[in-house]
């Protein structure tokens, strides 16, 4: 037997050790409440086995979180195969929790990774293209695309179309230009600081749109009332958070300096602005954002990482460089190895984030994909999605690829969906409406990657 | 007005904005489903806040475990003043999943911890300290303190106070010894070896002690059913683990190598053993145990951590120790880079394990307590706990300090509790002998890092 057959057979046998589980499930329904925890613990491995099975789109070049969706998007569909075994996963309230999480944690990622500084140094050129990439997919998506194509509904349904129009997706951007190592080129850079700013309007019409379902308001003054509500507690934040963050990692690091004191104080304030976002009207994604804006690494200065340098010395030793400059190198390798925050988050967001993103695929009904009509409406409206963010690329300042910035536009990634997501718990967006805009994320992010690479690899630098 | 005083009124804003979120938390019961999710999160944000605040005790030298059971037990009995704010986390079953993930993924970096290879060097001292440790407590807690000081009992009851008496935290032993740099001393490897071994005489006397209540099995032939398939499973998932693990480490290094699927794979074992233990009857937390046993660092040799390397290669520039054997030591450090799936899991236990611990003390009822007999009671448990562990010590070879390695074994710390808990579950252990059992481990983790501390301080090595 070779190798790779036996490896196989090894794969195998784990896959149907799952799957035994999985049958063992779906005929125990009605089990006592500890049984059907752990069950949740078997729905949990499933959602991440298939989230990285999903992954495998990378092969190809795409970002994993479009296989996540793919992936979803079967495991939710395989009822019109007849097979019901992962139905059960879309009732358990403890799985909704982990992705409404997930997404939580996910927003604070993006805001962790963004600062007030960067966002500050961010040029007029990003700024513009920012405003127009908004403003234009949201008046199309709103006023246009949605009334001709889907006439009839109401007009919240609308909003939260010209809403889910309107994210740009740092991640999968910011993931094509890094893979093939051009991000410092000014397009990158512009479409980055863009792509944050958008990050801002686009969580700012949320909490407007999101507010004129709940409290059904429509009056201008109203409409004022929220958007300064929002921008109260993001500038609120901001400001409350740069004069806070840093006196409360020193009083934190008093109790202890360890990374998992710096690891719970971040999570301590996700949630805690998670919540009050919340009260005050807004999403709870905004809230996460702010604490990750407000978080800088520099206030996280007081806590080390014990691991990596005594990781470090070890390897220092066992390099036989020992009577060399290895002072120098030891205090520039102990400065530089504390673990970043961001580093310490990821692992949560590789636990929770792929919940969010698998779920929300298996809520997309292919059957509404059955008409025809719906395919036609899906792809006009990815149109309108794709020139809205093309148009934008054309008002960067000169000296620029106008067309590589649009393109870096075009993805609209996670955002586009928790909007979606957002306008069906509200009881806005019909399924017909959620598959269409799901449709449209995943065509927006489907030609993004190839496409850049094609104009990246002719660029010259 | 000075730094120090500046800095305590941001501290204390702080604490505001979380009570001022408590505040409106506690007034706006009957929220909405979205809404209660975001109170969740604050709950999640509360237990996380007072788990970190309880850490304070290792000022005082004390484990942190211990501050966030007594932080829980005080938080669980504001009621007693007339404040019935923190009620509702009781009563949030989202959080109390929360705290049954987080008591698996405790049992699974346990597991990752140890490993095959290291338990089958524990050399024969370890062996009859740890059964000496084990059975005396065991028969002392079941058949003598507990039916003389708490007569009247059901024999389950007497059981599961028995096998809380057996188990020896790992933990705290390891982490003391390891303050004083004092982990390679024989007494240190005894006593770790051998608390090892206690874990797994205690997760088999677990399930075995389980499915006498769940089943009410009594008989010798099913008593030793269960035996022979706990010890299948933890033998038969170590063997197939053994045989599975590197093949499927190399299968889905093929997906992808980064440390998000070495963390997710790593979680899903631990996940689809939970579920499988609890399948075919046993706790979710052998399942989870097993699947850290298995899985060993070498068969994640695959994956790599582009963080640390990146962070280094830069330290390295900046160390002006460019043209000297920065090769070599480069070599040598990216070998030693790779994060660990410990390290990657930790943040995940920083998360979920103090919601177990606080959640655990919360259910502690101080009112049972104000019964004498029962503050009694709970001394002279903990008086027989600590003896039992002492005599056990007295087994040890020849040349080493006896009385060091029984002072060591004697926290029953996180496992301990795990048994009280799940005794609670299945409707066993009365709020009485629960808070009864508490109190033991308080004491028992108590009494030992000082003790510890005093003796290794005159230890010469």
């Amino acid at each position: 037997m070779t190798r790779k057959i036996r490896s196989w057979i090894y794969s195998l046998s784990f896959v149907g050790v799952v799957a035994a589980g999985v049958v063992t499930a779906s005929g125990a329904a009605g089990d006592s409440a500890h049984g059907s925890l752990a069950l949740t613990f078997l729905w949990i491995a499933v959602i991440l086995l298939a989230a990285k099975l999903g992954g495998l789109v990378e092969k190809f070049g795409q970002p994993a979180v479009l296989g996540e969706l793919v992936i979803g998007v079967i495991l939710g569909n395989l009822v019109l195969l007849g097979i019901h075994t992962f139905e059960p996963i879309l009732e358990d309230g403890i799985i909704k929790f982990l992705a409404e999480l997930g997404v939580v944690i996910l927003l604070f990622q993006i805001g962790l990774e963004s600062n007030v500084r960067q966002m500050k140094e961010v040029g007029m050129s990003a700024f513009l293209v920012a405003i127009i990439g908004v403003v234009l997919p949201f008046v199309l998506g709103t006023y246009v695309v949605g009334p001709w194509f889907m006439p009839g509904l109401e007009p919240a349904a609308y909003l939260f179309l010209g809403a889910a129009l309107t994210a740009t997706s740092v991640g999968i951007t910011a993931r094509v230009f890094k893979d093939l190592k051009k991000l410092h080129i000014p397009e990158a850079q512009i479409v980055l600081g863009a792509a944050v700013i958008d990050d801002v309007l686009g969580l700012v019409i949320l909490a407007v749109v999101s507010a004129i379902v709940t409290v059904g308001a429509v009056s201008l003054g109203m409409i004022g009332w929220i958007l300064a509500k929002a921008i109260l507690f993001l500038v609120g934040s901001i400001v409350l958070g740069q004069l806070l963050a840093p006196w409360l990692g020193k009083m934190f690091a008093k109790i202890q300096t360890g990374i998992g004191m710096k690891f719970t104080l971040a999570v301590i304030v996700c949630l805690v602005f998670a919540y009050l976002a919340q009260v005050i009207g807004l999403a709870a994604i905004v809230g996460a954002f702010a604490a990750g804006l407000i978080l800088d690494p520099v206030h996280f200065r007081y806590f080390k990482d014990p691991h990596v340098v005594r990781d470090i010395k070890k390897a220092m030793k066992d390099a036989h460089a020992k009577n060399i400059t290895i002072k120098e190198v030891e205090d520039a390798i102990e400065h530089h190895s504390e673990r970043h925050i961001e580093d310490l988050i990821e692992p949560l967001a590789y636990f929770l984030v792929p919940i969010f993103f698998v779920l929300t695929g298996m809520e997309v009904s292919l059957a509404a994909l059955f008409d025809g009509r719906v395919i036609l409406v899906a792809l006009a409206i990815s149109v309108v999605a794709i020139l809205g963010k093309l148009v934008a690329g054309a008002v960067a300042g000169k000296g620029v690829n106008k067309w590589m910035i649009g393109i870096g536009m075009v993805p609209r990634g996670e955002v586009g969906l928790i909007f979606a997501s957002i306008g069906k718990g509200l009881g806005v967006i019909s399924d017909e409406l959620f598959s269409v805009i799901v449709i449209m994320v995943i065509v927006t992010t489907l030609v993004t990657p190839p496409i850049l690479n094609v104009m990246l690899k002719k660029h010259k630098v």
